[in-house]
């Protein structure tokens, strides 16, 4: 019988699990936000993933539930998991990703390192941990942000107010998250990927530039990281699958200070950027091991296949016309790098396509993955 | 504008060029001979390949026309270049690949080193090539043969009298095909990509192991090769590319013989079973290097990823069950290992997958890639 995989959101993400679906032999299906998306080729379903009689149609025909994104209200997940449907990750596991307060709490709880942090009600309470905090804090919303959006770095609490106006309104009520601002060095990425019967492999620890809060680039493994650091890393990363107990790709992005801590910033239950290097880096690909695993497959080797991958997003793309104009040019110049691209329209500041390249030597990595980049910008 | 790709045929040669295609940003569609074929993900079409309307139809909308198979009748190309089809590869091209006596004498004209061969169309045409090559040869169909059909090996001319009297019925007419017994020590198989606008990349050379005439492992790259044997096959490759105008994947089909010279046996114009290894192995894999090719973007590095590559097919297929009820067992023994099946039913003998496993030791690779296949067997 074949295996089937629905995956709930047409992104890149659900995009990028099509090439290991078909090599593999696994019939995977997406139920995509709208007609003409990424992942397109695989949408056996157009509609909204927050409507349950659509899910749950959706979901009559596969063995599993997955997801490119981690939006789907938890009465939806409810309505599959009474509904007899298999999901991974779980309700349970994604309730933490969904929101940050939970998330810190749930860290706490399993004694991971992680910023000082609180919850917020009142631009007092914010006031109060600035005061206790060198007057510099992060105030995040604990629901809805991705790449650099819901989070604010501020210097005085009523910088906060139109967020704290905005919770006043919503029906949930709630409080936002603020953070100690971080005295970090670099942020890592530790991913580990879990299936239901507990199995988990770990990818080595990679390090992530961020800029304007998005990923830009991506190096594996993180170079400079000394023995400890890279166990400390996979403990961590292996500490929280279990405990929250994810199950597919679990990503989780590190700082490490300038102390030489590791604090844990942010989690993500799919297939995270920080592991796209992987794809062509690695022995078994993250797209790969979350099918595996959401289908409680043996994990495959995570091992990476050159001493360096790097990985470059190409952010907005071109200023005219469509990334395959630049193709010829990236391709002719970097025949060694990896071009990957999204189907989607080229937007400021909009993830469209990374590339990849990987060697025996990390300049030379970096090089040729940010040339080959940027001949898609501009 | 999305670049269109359209390939007639839907068996795993147009399936493998999915992935590739996802990946990198191409609209690929296929022209399937019937529904649930191995490349269904991508059919666009359901039809007949000898069919002009179908063909022309299918062509209407892509860039560029490429093949599964080397089977389409030479009146229904000739069509499709009279509309103003791009075709790749070219009539032309395919007029060598589809006849293996026209091969032989186009490859005479290049001067490529090749087994003795004679046209023949009668019994004692035959017997008097047996008398000269010492009472043994190999009689070929000139068309349709593949994985060792229409290829016999006779000491007697009329072993070949079914295959004359079916001759004496084919409205063509013509003749038969027959090959001196070349006295080899092993088989090789050099590929070679090649753009409309003569760009060329090699692969490097491998070693195929053939059993009952099908395919049953490829090493990459071939073992025990020296740079005088490299450098023969490369040029071999080139040569046929070049002086038979191939567009896209070429794969010659090599006998080393014991007194070490190297003989042209076959010729395919598409990506091929002794290229598979590439998918996973080399830096750019064979059907990303075709689409790349027919699209004439500049080529990918065609270098391997590791020392050694192993590719062992799935002959055949578990003796109940699909592929799929045997995934857990080859995964969990063989974390490394990478499984490509092609959405075939298992049947005795049939190309239903293949394994590949790469790394610094050939015996671990070799080990890890049969004892992954095997449990697809039995």
């Amino acid at each position: 019988m074949t295996l089937r995989i629905g995956v709930v959101g047409g992104g890149q993400l659900a995009r990028m699990m099509i090439a290991p679906a078909v090599e593999i032999g696994i019939d995977l299906r997406v139920l995509a936000e709208e007609a003409g998306m990424s992942a397109a080729l695989a949408a056996s379903a157009v509609g909204d993933y927050r409507d349950s009689a659509t899910v749950l149609e959706f979901a009559r025909d596969v063995d599993v539930i997955t997801f490119d994104h981690e939006h789907v209200p938890q009465d939806v997940l409810a309505d599959l998991v009474a509904a007899g449907v298999s999901v991974h990750p779980s309700p349970e596991a994604l309730a933490v990703a969904q929101d940050k307060l939970v998330m810190r709490a749930r860290l706490a709880e399993l004694g991971m390192p992680q910023p000082e942090w609180a919850a917020v009600t009142t631009t007092q309470d914010l006031q109060d941990f600035l005061d206790a905090h060198g007057g510099s804090a992060v105030v995040k919303t604990p629901r809805g942000g991705y790449d650099g959006k819901g989070v604010r770095v501020v210097h005085a609490a009523t910088e906060a107010d139109d967020w704290f106006a905005a919770l006043a309104e919503d029906a949930r009520g709630g409080a936002l998250l603020v953070e100690e601002l971080v005295d970090f060095s670099r942020e890592l990425a530790q991913q580990v990927a879990r299936r239901p019967s507990g199995q988990m492999r770990a990818y080595p620890v990679v390090e992530t530039v961020q800029r304007g809060g998005v990923c830009a680039e991506v190096i594996a493994p993180a170079p400079h990281a000394g023995a400890r650091l890279i166990d400390v890393a996979r403990q961590i990363g292996e500490t929280i699958a279990e405990g929250l107990g994810v199950t597919g790709m679990l990503a989780v992005e590190l700082f490490e200070t300038t102390d030489e801590r590791l604090l844990v910033n942010e989690l993500a239950m799919r297939p995270h950027n920080s592991g796209h290097w992987s794809q062509d880096g690695a022995v078994t690909g993250q797209f790969e091991q979350h099918l595996r695993a959401v289908l409680d497959l043996p994990l495959g080797d995570p091992s990476p296949r050159a001493a360096w991958s790097v990985m470059v997003n190409i952010l907005g793309g071109p200023a005219d016309g469509g990334l395959e104009e630049r193709f010829a040019a990236a391709m002719a110049d970097h025949p060694e790098a990896k071009v990957h691209t999204y189907g989607k329209a080229p937007r400021p500041g909009r993830k469209v396509g990374h590339v990849t390249a990987a060697g025996p030597d990390l300049d030379d990595a970096v090089y040729q993955a940010r040339a080959a980049a940027s001949v898609f910008l501009g």
